[in-house]
């Protein structure tokens, strides 16, 4: 949780004078969010969200987040809407940081996930990876399998500290999804990073889904498979099979699999997990005891990933 | 800048269930704030802010807090109002935490200061004092004068880490402020920590005062002196005589002060200086290295009431 980057009263005033949105009723940083420095704006004309883009975004991805995010809100997606300034831009400057102002989306993430919140966001996906197929930019997914090797050599032999001989499983398991990773799935615009975290819900019903910075062109069925991992393992990380079979069977209310889609679900998720397991195996290692943010464990990805390269088909994720 | 204990949607489900202010549409964690854990919790009737007691808060001090803020906001005063159940109480439990839910206050806190600031708060001050007449309650502070030797001590001799002598030197401080205090001046509830970040302008006019958690009952002059410290040097730990010449007036536009509270400005804000040269020191040292907020330098308040020692007399900031 964290702000890194203040904005001043003055700040405010003068950003918003770009904008045809009103005046600066009051602007309060939030505490979430770990990426970016974000700041909930009320003017005369209602409540948005400020932006500031801190260094973990490249700059030159911007304009992919926020034109994606445009479109996705432009077809119905409840995602952030970026809004232009009088100039007609979207992106722009404050405090010495690429900025933007969104429409503020009302919700709140579930702490304690239900069955039916996974048949939701399931649903919701699908949607959103349909809604993208008229969106033109693309953007490669540089934390794919290829990124993954290069991660865990720069959090290096270090991770032993965490668990002895993890270093040597983790490239053993490395080796296995370089060979096995599938090459021909159906892609598009992927969200990435579809954590509960980053989906708000409203009586029952999905109200927002925020946090776009992973965007990328990927197979869909691989962002499927970050799902699994982020919502259906319990606190004890346990695999929860009714939560899989009713994200699976929201996805599929909205879009099929195809039979390659669904062979391939178990080596995507057990990608998906070294993704998380990588990155936050780098964060352990890199992260500066004074940080804003507490790393989180890594192990917990590790557990994940054993999980899914136990099971037999897709099957076991209530998939026929 | 902290969120100390989440809430989740359940949680504020069932808590707003026991108001009748509408229904959660959201609810996010204000990142500012160091006492508390406070959240912008907007209903179908509107925003409202949440706050969640910790531990630095004693909760037998609660009813004087919410007492004070209710009586303050009933004749005009800028605070935050705590609403009242359906119940007709307005503290109640969450999380395992005392909490309460108030109005919200429009504006946000100068970044940087002018003398039209500081006119306004002293302005805000002296009604502020004048409005506490008819509150009925008292509370001691506990952070006057007899208490900040025992958090020298508490500190321990550490503090010459800092600067070598230190220790002794606020040591002697301390010998000459228990000797000088003054103890017959005009008395009432105080805010006593009314910094920058606890007041809101909008238009240039103070539109919110907040944090009234270490309001207490003592004199009036001491506010002031808290004020002088907190509003009137600049970065470079320079005294702004204008900045306080301006507060000062602002604040005798509404009341006036006596011959013995503008002697005694001096001494009260060498006092007010001490009482957070001491309370920082403490954090300086027992903050664990991993906590969410940083301690904030302690010099730059022995600073302060070495500039205080030195002055000649109330003229020194801008009296007669």
């Amino acid at each position: 949780m964290a702000v890194y980057t203040d904005v001043s009263d003055e700040d405010v005033d003068d950003f918003l004078a770009q904008y045809a949105l009103g005046e600066a009723l009051s602007c309060v940083g939030i505490a979430e969010g770990i990426e970016n420095s974000n700041f909930a704006l009320t003017t005369t004309q209602g409540p948005f969200i400020l932006t500031l883009y801190e260094k973990r975004v490249r700059e030159e991805d911007l304009p992919y987040f926020l034109g994606l995010m445009e479109h996705l809100a432009g077809i119905g997606i409840p995602c952030p809407t970026p809004l232009p300034g009088r100039d007609g831009r979207a992106l722009r400057r404050l405090n010495g940081r690429a900025a933007a102002l969104f429409t503020f989306l009302p919700g709140m993430w579930p702490r304690r996930i239900q069955p039916d919140h996974c048949a939701e966001v399931g649903e919701s996906l699908a949607r959103l990876h349909l809604a993208g197929a008229g969106f033109a930019e693309a953007r490669i997914n540089d934390l794919s399998v290829a990124d993954w090797r290069p991660i865990l050599e720069a959090a290096g032999e270090a991770v032993d500290d965490l668990r002895p001989g993890l270093y040597a499983e983790v490239q053993q398991s490395l080796d296995e999804l370089e060979a096995d990773w599938p090459k021909a799935l159906p892609i598009g615009a992927i969200h990435a990073d579809l954590f509960p975290d980053n989906v708000f819900f409203r009586s029952g019903h999905v109200s927002g889904i925020i946090d776009f910075y992973f965007a990328c062109t990927d197979a869909f069925a691989y962002d499927v498979a970050v799902c699994l991992n982020a919502w259906c393992f319990e606190r004890d990380l346990s695999f929860n099979a009714t939560k899989a079979r009713r994200l699976l069977a929201g996805y599929e209310r909205v879009r099929e699999f195809s039979e390659a889609e669904r062979q391939a679900l178990p080596v995507l998720s057990r990608g998906a997990a070294m993704r998380f397991l990588v990155t936050r195996l780098f964060d352990w290692f890199h992260t500066p005891d004074d940080a804003l943010v507490t790393p989180k464990d890594p192990l917990e990805y590790w557990q994940r990933l054993r999980f899914h390269a136990a099971v037999d088909g897709p099957g076991a994720y209530g998939l026929d």
